[in-house]
């Protein structure tokens, strides 16, 4: 996407202006919402000219996936792994599903009530359900990603014995992560850390008595 | 809200133009969207006059929320109980949680696939998640009443001992009826009844080996 120039003065200024003009398309988006968003408005706020953004990006969907594709990418190198986890590419696996599973959710809690991310996060969730094209980019692009790394992660549990093995991984995610997204777009109830382990927990152990 | 009169000719009218009102709101919203929706328009394809919408209802907002509830009153009509099982003014309680749920679940995977109901419910949602006062009204007036059947049902299943009696009704529901309603609010997986029963199925008896 980005054609990177071969000095390096050229391409740490380019650098600066993809993020520049990441930030400008997060926050007009979270202000004006999806639709009035527009190329010119993105370029004047990141101050850089229209056929910067036009060289690099070849819709405005595209450049507002990828902004937030970057998001994602800078939580990730933020956050820290849990304590005597390693870090590596995908969902914490220390051995302990629950408390994995667990440290993830809670980040996802703290990055859904940071205002930086929500109000972009849902005005693009808003004209994804609308848009059918928009939506079907935002799921390919954005979210089947991050729920593949749970499917990793619990595909990993089944082969350690810590989850049935005649579940699908893709379905069983959708019990902890589907409550956690809708509270959050609906603002339906409280997202808390104690609401993502009672997610976990009822999850794991089910609801029936054991 | 509606003023009723006291003729019984009169009242048939009312009743015939509120129900061409409800339908005119539920198609045009489907069609141009939430914000493009006018009071003028709805008036116009129900062949009332504006002043008519107005003395029943305050808003568009109130007009559309209520068009909701009668589509929602008319699905509870038409349902019919499981074999065996009497109506009542609630969720089915066969005294067999897993199938009541399950029954229950098939028939909202049908209602979501219903075009009639997917477009208009589906604009209602995606300006609910930016407009945070209609949001809330729908949460309050439409989401939640519906969501308390699922909190009495399984109140039923905790003193009948189908369900662990530490955990909280309202959360432990989301786990099977959040899903089905982001899949279906993104598009990201099929809605069936196959997928219905397996998220009753995980959500009952967990995800970590029994």
């Amino acid at each position: 996407m980005a054609t990177r120039t071969t000095t390096p003065d050229a391409s740490r200024r380019s650098e600066r202006s993809r993020r520049a003009i990441y930030e400008a398309a997060l926050s007009l988006i979270g202000e004006v919402g999806y639709r009035r968003t527009t190329i010119e408005a993105i370029a004047a706020r990141a101050g850089v000219g229209k056929q910067t953004i036009y060289r690099w990006w070849s819709s405005k969907a595209e450049v507002l996936l990828e902004a937030f594709l970057d998001v994602g990418e800078q939580a990730n190198e933020a956050a820290a792994a849990p304590p005597g986890v390693e870090r590596f590419d995908g969902l914490p696996n220390s051995g302990d599903l629950e408390a994995d599973l667990k440290f993830v959710l809670r980040a996802t809690v703290d990055e859904l009530l940071d205002p930086k991310y929500d109000l972009p996060a849902r005005a693009l969730a808003a004209e994804g359900v609308v848009d059918r094209e928009l939506g079907r980019q935002v799921v390919e692009r954005l979210l089947e990603p991050s729920l593949q790394l749970y499917v990793q992660r619990l595909e990993a549990a089944q082969e350690a014995g810590e989850l049935r093995a005649d579940l699908d991984p893709r379905i069983a995610l959708e019990l902890f992560v589907s409550p956690l997204a809708q509270r959050w777009l609906q603002s339906s109830g409280p997202l808390s850390h104690a609401y993502a382990d009672s997610l976990v927990e009822y999850a794991l152990y089910g609801l029936a008595p054991r």
